[in-house]
C-alpha cells in the first residue's frame, strides 16, 4: 500500500525532529523549512538539511519569508529588540513572539501540500511549552484546518497533525530518544550559531526537558544552568 | 477623533483600488502589496506605488513571496503553464488559481497589522467574479477571521473587511467612478506589462464590467472583444 504523503514542518529544533520521526512511522515525507529572518537562520537551515539527510528525504523546500524582518515586532527577527533570557514562569507573551508566525508558516505549507498532493501536514507545536505564543494552541490549529478546508480545491484534503501538542518537553526528550530521532543534529538556541547559549528561552526549555527526563543533551552549551 | 488604522491589500488592480477608496472614507490607510512571482509583478508594483501616491499613503509595505514561484502549480507563477484565455462561463477552477494564495496574503497582512496596531484589514475579494477560486469566498474570510482571533495577542483585534465581496464587476466600475478612484492608475492584465492583452481572464472580467456599466475603461488594450 502506498503511504500517505506528509509535509513536515522542520525548523531544525528538537520538537520538529521528533515530529519528523513520528511522521516517518506512517507516511512518506516531504520536509519544509522556513527562514523568517531569525538570527540563527543559517544554523537552523543546516540542522534542517542534516535531519533531511538522516531520514533520506528528497522532497525538500526551504522558503525565505523575508517579510518578518521588515515587519519586525519580535526579538527573533528585529535587531533593535534583544533576546530575553528565559523566564519560564512568566505568563506574559515574550518578546520572541513573531506576530502570527504559525499562520504564515501553515499557509505556505498548505500551498505546497496542495501542489504536491500531500494529505497531511505535521507541525511540532507544543502547547505547554509554547511560551504563551497564541498561535501554538490546539484551538488555533483546529481553526486553521477549517480555513484549509474552505480555501483549497474541493478535492484537496489536508489534515494538520500536531502529535506533540499536549506533550511536555520531558516527554518529548524521552519519546525522541525512544524513536532514535537524531537529536544530535538539531538546533534550538535563539541566540548563537556555534555553541548553544544555554540561557535563552529555547535553550532553557530544552535543557529543562533533558534534566527532567534524566538524560544528557548531546549538544554543547556555553553555560548549563539547572532549570528544575 | 482619531481614525482607525486599516491595512489595505492593494494588488494594483481595479478591485483593490476601489477597496482603497472605500477604506479611505473612514480609516487612516496603510497599503500592503504582495509580489508572488506573478508574470506582471513589476507592472502591478508600479500601479501600487501610483495609487499609494494618489491617496498620499506613507505606510507602504511591499513583500516578496518568492515561494509561489518555487511551489508552482499556477499559470500566474509557473512559466511551464500558459495563461488561459478567458472562459467566463466555466465552473472549473482555472489554471491561474494560485494554491491558497489568499491565506498567505492574509497571514502576512495580519502580522503587519498586529505590529502597527491596525484594527482593520481590507481586501477587495469578489465572490461572483472570483473565477471559482476557493479562497475568494465569504466563508473563507469568515473562517480566517476566527484564525486571527485565535492566533494573535489577546489585545489584538483585527477585522477582515471585504466591501466588494457581493458586488459584480459592473457595480465595481460604477462605484469606483462614483468615488473617483484612480482607475487610470490600475493594472489588471495577467499577461502583459505595457498594453493590456484584453483576452486573459482578468482583462475579460474587467472589460465585461465596463461594458455592462456602459463606461469606457481608461486603459489601453491590444484587443477589446465584447464579453457581453
Amino acid at each position: 500500500m502506498r503511504k500517505d504523503l506528509a509535509v513536515v514542518l522542520l525548523s531544525g529544533g528538537m520538537d520538529s525532529c521528533l515530529t519528523a520521526a513520528i511522521a516517518d512511522q506512517t507516511c512518506e515525507l516531504a520536509f519544509l523549512h522556513l527562514n523568517y529572518g531569525q538570527k540563527t537562520e543559517q544554523r537552523e537551515k543546516k540542522a534542517f538539511q542534516d535531519i533531511a539527510d538522516f531520514y533520506q528525504v528528497n522532497r525538500r523546500l526551504s522558503v525565505d519569508m523575508q517579510h518578518f524582518k521588515v515587519i519586525g515586532g519580535s526579538s527573533l527577527t528585529d535587531k533593535s529588540i534583544s533576546v530575553e533570557n528565559a523566564n519560564l514562569d512568566n505568563e506574559v507573551i515574550p518578546s520572541s513572539y513573531v506576530p502570527f508566525r504559525n499562520a504564515n508558516i501553515l499557509a505556505i505549507a498548505t500551498s505546497w501540500a496542495e501542489v504536491i498532493h500531500a494529505c497531511k501536514l505535521f507541525i511540532g507545536a507544543v502547547e505547554e511549552d509554547s511560551s504563551g505564543y497564541p498561535d501554538c494552541r490546539e484551538t488555533f490549529f483546529k481553526s486553521f484546518n477549517l480555513v484549509i478546508n474552505e480555501g483549497t480545491r474541493p478535492e484537496t484534503q489536508i489534515e494538520i497533525v500536531t502529535p506533540l501538542i499536549k506533550l511536555s518537553k520531558k516527554e518529548i526528550v524521552l519519546r525522541a530518544l525512544a524513536l532514535k530521532a537524531p537529536l544530535h543534529l538539531t538546533w534550538s538556541c535563539y541566540q548563537n550559531e556555534e555553541i548553544a547559549c544555554g540561557i535563552c528561552e529555547s535553550c532553557a526549555l530544552r535543557l529543562r526537558g533533558f534534566e527532567l527526563a534524566g538524560r544528557e543533551d548531546p549538544l554543547q552549551y556555553e553555560t548549563k544552568p539547572s532549570y528544575v
